[in-house]
């Protein structure tokens, strides 16, 4: 019959790249194509693809894989199917080995042991093509794929969620110098981390902003290993290339503003602090206040190495914590500022000192690693006092 | 000052303790003394109380046990504290003891390492008595935790959840001759579990009808082991009581149906089959039905030891899956039902292998492991043939 194809494809590999791939699809997307997932079998091995239309996903199976045979090709072809039910479906056949076979141009059938589905399916030739990005070694950079993951999670949680500014729901990445430097702001907050990465060229670009959701979801795929993943950036688009993962997201428009000159670069308190123990301290002073619009912690030098940490809900009650700091440099502090902001900063900082940088009441103030200076938090204080 | 009370207590125990208590408070209640947890001071201990006004949880933290002293009493008192923020301020101290301190009436201070709180507290005079329940040694049984613990999941789940028929939102138990028996129903299907108890006297009850959420919340509480639990029974409520915690809930009012006409005492058709493997096909049949209203799946002799489980939904597409069983006895079976009944029903028998005795498409049919008749599952079907 024309247009039949049919394949067997092993069980746990295909779980694991529905669960990749099932990250770009949203059961809310107004264009029902997007509600599937595109299945492409052919002499490479099986792709598959989800997209809505801002994130795309695409894992390749291929037919053997160090000596392991994962898809049997029986006859090529393509075919869209409904996300909703196929994964769980795959996880719950009782065999290893899967077969897919599709009839009468768009109807399924999915065997594993005794069990046997038909779903209704859709056309693959109404699937959108993914954008095609040039794959040219000029235009590629690489990092290990556990830095990178590093990197999304200390700058991600600071951009807006707001949509009144959309190019703050994105973080900035600039590439100068074989230096990558990630920033994100929502204009309360600054989280700004930077590495060095490798490129063949001197690959450089400026004003790369890529959405806060994809970044979310590329977190999840990439691994914890130092495994270098490849990342081409175009006008419109970028794409990640894993291990047998393509992920492609397009990028925000609009010009990101210019966040150096918001960055003191002169303090008049420098203190060193326990992070751990300043978090704790954040931790406990925010449970009263959490429910507050604002989560506001006053943070007063009491001793000279002696910090109160306090925060005051009329209605429950008070918290007043007592932290010792290693080190001040400079005048005695006095500032409020939101809990979850500091929370946020002093998680995303993975170092057992932190030193704060202080520049008045009002001024934003600087957190970072003692060790080095390639991560950098910032948090406009709220007046108070 | 009138009024001062003030304690130490050992923090993993108060945090344990207000795990359980937290089990009976509401934050809906429109009753404001209730969203708080009672402390209560005094030379056994520190006594604190939860409530919704149909479960209440009364846990004991001894002065000393085991030659651990858990609380360090001062001054004997008793106040409400605001259930919302303890439990996470306790599991926030720094510190391994707290200070409990109680000033200006209803202020509560609490200090722990270089930490304080000041939380607004409630007048512990305000708080409702519990309901008193005659403690004599002639109206208590005894059972194991773990069997009490497992009766309740072998039939709680079968109670109902519409509230017109409010005397099936509970569970019945009745008590006769040492035998205790527990009946739930939602009028689709039914669940039923008996077990031998110990009573000093030959108590009996029947009628008693405990609500579905306190046995739910009650099983949280019950521990694994086989510590005996003794339960006291009264006209409007039940006492369970566990190692330094009390248990208490309202019985529903009105008279539960008489259920054993339902069940069948013959048979058409009696099959036996695997646990394990009829569960996960009713799992796979049901994965697309599940959405729709009433979960059909249909089970169907396609030969003598060889059964059909089959759905059909018509939007999405369709799923067959054959069986194996271990033995039949009678005519061939064809019959519809809703797969979750079934599933519940399956995952409550902790057996192997199940037999099903069925009298007719459109007669209920009972489920019940081989070994023992102590548990029994009754489905209704479904008319579809």
């Amino acid at each position: 019959m024309e247009g039949n194809h049919a394949f067997f494809v092993h069980k746990n590999q295909l779980v694991n790249a529905l669960q990749h791939v099932q990250k770009a699809v949203s059961s809310k997307t107004t264009i029902p194509i997007l509600t599937g997932i595109k299945f492409d079998i052919g002499t490479k091995g099986l792709i598959i693809t989800g997209s809505d239309s801002d994130i795309s996903i695409q894992v390749l199976i291929p037919l053997v894989e160090n000596g392991e045979e994962w898809v049997q090709l029986i006859i090529p072809g393509k075919i869209v199917v409904p996300a909703k039910y196929i994964l769980e479906i795959v996880k719950k056949l009782p065999g290893e080995m899967i077969e897919f076979e599709v009839i009468d141009h768009f109807t399924i059938i999915i065997k594993s042991g005794s069990s046997e589905f038909r779903l209704n399916g859709f056309d693959a030739d109404e699937y959108p093509n993914l954008p095609q990005i040039i794959d040219e070694e000029e235009h590629v950079f690489t990092i290990p794929s556990d830095l990178l993951k590093m990197m999304i999670r200390q700058t991600q949680f600071a951009v807006s969620t707001i949509e009144s500014r959309p190019i703050l729901t994105g973080v900035l990445w600039n590439l100068e110098n074989q230096v990558l430097k990630f920033t994100a702001t929502d204009s309360h907050r600054l989280a700004v981390r930077e590495a060095t990465v490798e490129s063949l060229t001197n690959l450089s670009f400026q004003n790369v902003v890529i959405p806060g959701r994809s970044l979310s979801e590329l977190s999840k795929i990439l691994d914890d290993t130092q495994t270098p993943v490849e990342i081409i950036v175009n006008e419109n688009q970028i794409l990640i290339k894993m291990n047998h993962v393509l992920f492609l997201s397009r990028l925000l428009d609009g010009t990101y503003p210019d966040t150096s000159r918001i960055i003191p670069d002169k303090y008049k308190t420098k203190i060193i602090i326990q992070t751990k123990k300043l978090l704790e301290s954040i931790e406990r002073a925010s449970l009263l206040a959490r429910d507050g619009k604002n989560n506001i912690v006053k943070f007063t030098n009491i001793e000279n190495l002696l910090i109160e940490v306090s925060s005051n809900s009329p209605e429950v009650g008070n918290v007043t914590d007592q932290l010792q700091i290693k080190n001040i440099e400079g005048e005695p502090v006095k500032i409020s500022f939101n809990a979850k902001y500091m929370l946020d900063a002093l998680r995303a900082i993975d170092s057992e000192e932190v030193q704060i940088e202080f520049t008045g009441a009002l001024s934003p103030f600087v957190i970072k690693p003692i060790e080095h200076h390639r991560i950098l938090q910032l948090i406009l204080p709220v007046r108070t006092y």
